[in-house]
């Protein structure tokens, strides 16, 4: 390996990549133990390593971004790298799904040529892909239990610490919504962001209310319809114009995102085209699109099981299907983010901002 | 439009597609009722036009490969041209899954521009989306109701007459369950498979059982793990082992697909190598892929709603994201075709043609 | 139609999409001029009319594009906006590309069934089409003619006019350029950024060339190698240093971007963590990103036409495969901003921008 | 390591997969060489070894695929075998281009930050990717060269005997070129397959000549361009009419694949829903697929490359963009196959099998 002072040495590709750990690595179980492997073997093992060297990258991408934000005082400089970087989780997520069809190439009764040598590894022993879920906030608590073992059973004491480090100290969920609080914008002179918007909310459901009770067109079903339509959204507005309706549901764990930082990501979605907040906004869109393909990665992947095994259960002893396809819906992260399109209303009822403030939540460079 | 004496008319490019009427089809309602119109509205029209287009044309595949298989005797090579157009219905799924991605570039306060006109109306009401669900062989029994309206409560007699016709008169399940169940090689001279088969499985069993218990590798922990995972697999082996068994969970609506047509989609699963059976297993593939796209569809498309209504309810009146995702799962139709993977048993313990089967699986011309 | 009035007039899915229309446009010539019409001939009007939709939507988003930076003074949120439209525009693209997926499906034996009904129609007479290469700002001196036609011919005036218009008034090149021009950061009080830029190129050559002259490492063929990469870039860095250069590439139709625009736009890429230029610099991405996808659509295309053509000439009468690749490169509007890569310096060597620059390329609003 | 009284020996996803090595092999050479490693890096090494990885799995299933077909004997059962294993690569190759998304996040500027240690590692370097194209039949007379240097200039000896061993022995190419001569369908009793397809393409061209000359629908002008579209295909029917005509295009070097070999294939295209021939078509549909797709990955990095580093030569010192983008075009391989689709003939004219070939090419079951 070059030095400081090396810094014009010549490097070679396959050193570079250190190539000769990478393609040795794949030692055929089947080769072992029968005359001749099975040729499917091999895809196995390296689309599993595949994965998780896109794991690795992603937890070297989440973390950073988790450094940026674990601070009182984010430069909004990387605001915008952040935004970058989980656009990267993103893209190497939608390899990850797209891998899939790879695996799906190998079908069942050839998996069956290698599956009893496998006995008793499985994904679930990936200690990467649990890191990715922790630094992303999935706690303990919202996992679905896989056979009644800890989530870290199967890992060595190291790797269960570290595991317990992020939680404690700080994930991708917690920052977030640490920053989010901090957020000025909700009270800003005599700027309060919630009594304008609670305003508008009753203002928009009266003149709605109002239309249809009036219209001539439609029939008094469909007023009822669409009036019943308008209520059911109560609840959650309820929850956001009243915060010990949060609070309750904060309990009941109906929802998790304190109430300070939900305030501060509706603001952002619904002023989201201030300067100063496009960023906000798409830092929030990217971490919603993350929590979105992880759950269809785990949703695709289940289907591949179910294709692949039937309900047989897996190599790990689990019965797979079951437990990924509950856990595409269980493991959701980042619901209440998604929670706020109900509480979104049409821009045309927005309440307009004082010139102020708008001036405030721009560029300080004007032409005017 | 020419007529057979005008084969070699001329015909422009704009006149063939008939864009004056395609490219005339966008009148948006916004324009109608607001100043300025939503301009993310031509987006919502433009997208769900170019679904409806798809539809057709799925409705024309399907149509077509029912067609070929509501026969008695079925032309070998029309398997194969089932086969490739099943294989077109598929690459269209994927351009509907990835069109959701367009979709998601209209943010849920855009939406909320001209949500408000579209009422009532909802993708509940395509016609031809539930003609692709009934050609596939979705009975009205299997289908999640919808704010307890029957699922064709919104189409006029001719339409509905259309639907129910296809569902008597035969579906791609139907089609293919007649299909599979005409199949000569279950019972060919002395070879039964049904016997081979159940011989197989007992050899299988015994010898994974006895090979645990000899282990000295094997904690008892883990011996009695393997032996519980081998056990588990019994009530899926039951149900083609015991004709009975199977007749029950047909009648507890657990399995749909009759005892014999499983039995021959087992055999060729089993023997997918014998030329003969090849294309029959590309066949079957095929069939269980389109069912798991259409169940990615609609997932995604329930994951989009979520991301662009949160729980709110649809512009149909539905609580779209709720609805959607009971259908993702509930709307399975071919779920006895991923099952026969449960039942796959391990190359090494099929048991072998006999040699005069062999040959009459094959070819007839030979180099031999 | 509904009215004013008529807000909640109700209306019905197949209405709002006028399918009528849209699913009543198949016409098959097939079934005039056969006894049983050419199945596959079906796939091929519907995936021409779901192109021409899409090209609909494309226009619909590049107008209101052009509209907004086609005046002196661009309002900051409209930037925003546009990069939105501009991203919905790339997702579209890719649907695109995906869809040839789908006409792969159609088989050179297959299409041979009715090729000839469709003589002399062909891709090249979609108006649509060649309106989106005009709104990008492809000129007619850069297309490649076709059959020596000029490449509106087979258009009526009013559409020869309507594509006139748009090359004459403003093309999506045209008002970037514009607007690139506009910037006012390219000398703000003392800082002049074309001198900060070259002192920083001409300091990051010199350290380079030493660094290599002085290495233990390198051999001499390596050296030279090395300062011989060093030295190629030397064209294009004068381009950007000496507006003489540039102005004479432009006049031997090298470059097309003006001096002025062509400093902004790196000066936007150089500092694009600043806040006010994030938006900017991803307009001009996404701006590359079209340009690249049009690209990979002909490229696509053309390999497309040569699995199903060979190289038959195309139904037009056109050699289409050579056509469609020659436009692949040629067709590229943006090429100019693609080389900005190419002016790049690390960003160690980019000069620090002056606090009170800095603060004015803020944000107003600070917690300082 | 596990042996084969180990059946039952349990092991662990991490050791199966050996991930001790495989995430243990990325260092940042900017750790070495800065204060702060460039974040960046990370991205470019794991993105490389997971092609390298893929390389791998390709070069086993292609091997595989050669030795099925480098014998005299090829068994049927192993052409579905082949046509599956092709079918892998062509899933791999779309996950290899769906990757360059992921690629396109690293910014050129970003790249930058640590572009300077890599010199002179390159692409250029990779043997498994050498060995990808020499195993699909590209021969080094093919090759654009690159820099004047050997393509194999950068390999230890050994390799570079490993890549002349395939070349010298067998690559795809010459596999399916020798099983497509050994086809014994070109003449089958009475039938000759060049007789019955020269007798049908005379009479097709004359009979459309007349149809064209007798229209009264068609101008002189089209009535030319009809005849003279007709005429453009015949150089490519006389390649095949005329064993000579092939011979001097060999020679010239614009064919490469053997006259009989391409009568063969001819036919496999032509009679492809014969149940023996369907299998082999999907062979060598798959294998111009396999083809594009390698064309495609080239373009769609050479594209990559031009954005990265806009005209800049490439870090092995080469003027990347035009050497990738020269590749693109010019590494196609079975181009051959690909040009056959010039020489289909519409169904209608297709010859007749006589019926007891036509018995000869179906199964030796029937129900007849």
């Amino acid at each position: 390996m070059s030095t400081k002072n090396g810094k014009y040495a010549t490097i070679h590709y396959s050193n570079y990549l250190q190539l000769d750990k990478v393609l040795g690595a794949q030692h055929l179980r089947s080769s072992d133990l029968e005359e001749s492997p099975a040729h499917d073997e091999m895809l196995f093992i390296v689309i599993h390593q595949v994965y998780e060297l896109w794991f690795k990258q992603i937890i070297h991408e989440l973390t950073s971004v988790v450094q940026m934000f674990n601070t009182d005082d984010v430069d909004e400089k990387n605001i915008s790298t952040a935004v970058s970087r989980l656009k990267r989780v993103i893209e190497i997520q939608e390899v990850l799904i797209k891998q899939i069809h790879v695996l799906e190439t190998l079908t069942p009764l050839d998996f069956l040529d290698f599956r009893n040598y496998l006995f008793p590894a499985s994904g679930f022993q990936s200690f990467q892909f649990r890191m990715v879920e922790s630094l992303l906030g999935l706690r303990e608590e919202d996992r679905i239990t896989y056979n009644n073992k800890r989530y870290d059973a199967e890992f060595d004491p190291e790797q269960q610490k570290q595991l317990q480090d992020v939680l404690a100290h700080r994930t991708l969920f917690d920052a977030i919504e640490d920053w989010l609080e901090r957020t000025p914008f909700l009270k800003v002179g005599d700027f309060q962001f919630l009594d304008r918007y609670r305003n508008a909310v009753m203002v928009m459901i009266e003149k709605e209310q109002k239309a249809i009770r009036q219209s001539d067109y439609l029939s008094e079903h469909e007023k009822e319809m669409r009036l019943r339509m308008l209520g059911t959204t109560d609840t959650f507005f309820e929850s956001i114009l009243d915060e010990n309706v949060h609070a309750k549901m904060i309990e009941k764990g109906e929802l998790r995102l304190s109430y300070r930082a939900t305030l501060a990501a509706l603001l952002i979605r619904v002023y989201r085209d201030e300067p100063i907040l496009q960023m906000p906004y798409n830092l929030l869109t990217n971490i919603v699109e993350i929590d979105e393909l992880f759950t269809t990665w785990r949703y695709r992947h289940s289907q591949m099981v179910l294709r692949m095994l039937g309900r047989k259960i897996g190599t790990g002893g689990s019965s797979g299907y079951d437990y990924l396809h509950a856990t595409a819906v269980k493991h959701h992260i980042f619901w209440d983010f998604h929670n706020i399109s109900t509480l979104l209303i049409p821009r045309s009822e927005i309440p307009a901002l004082p010139i102020e403030l708008k001036r405030q939540l721009g560029f300080y460079f004007t032409d005017q």
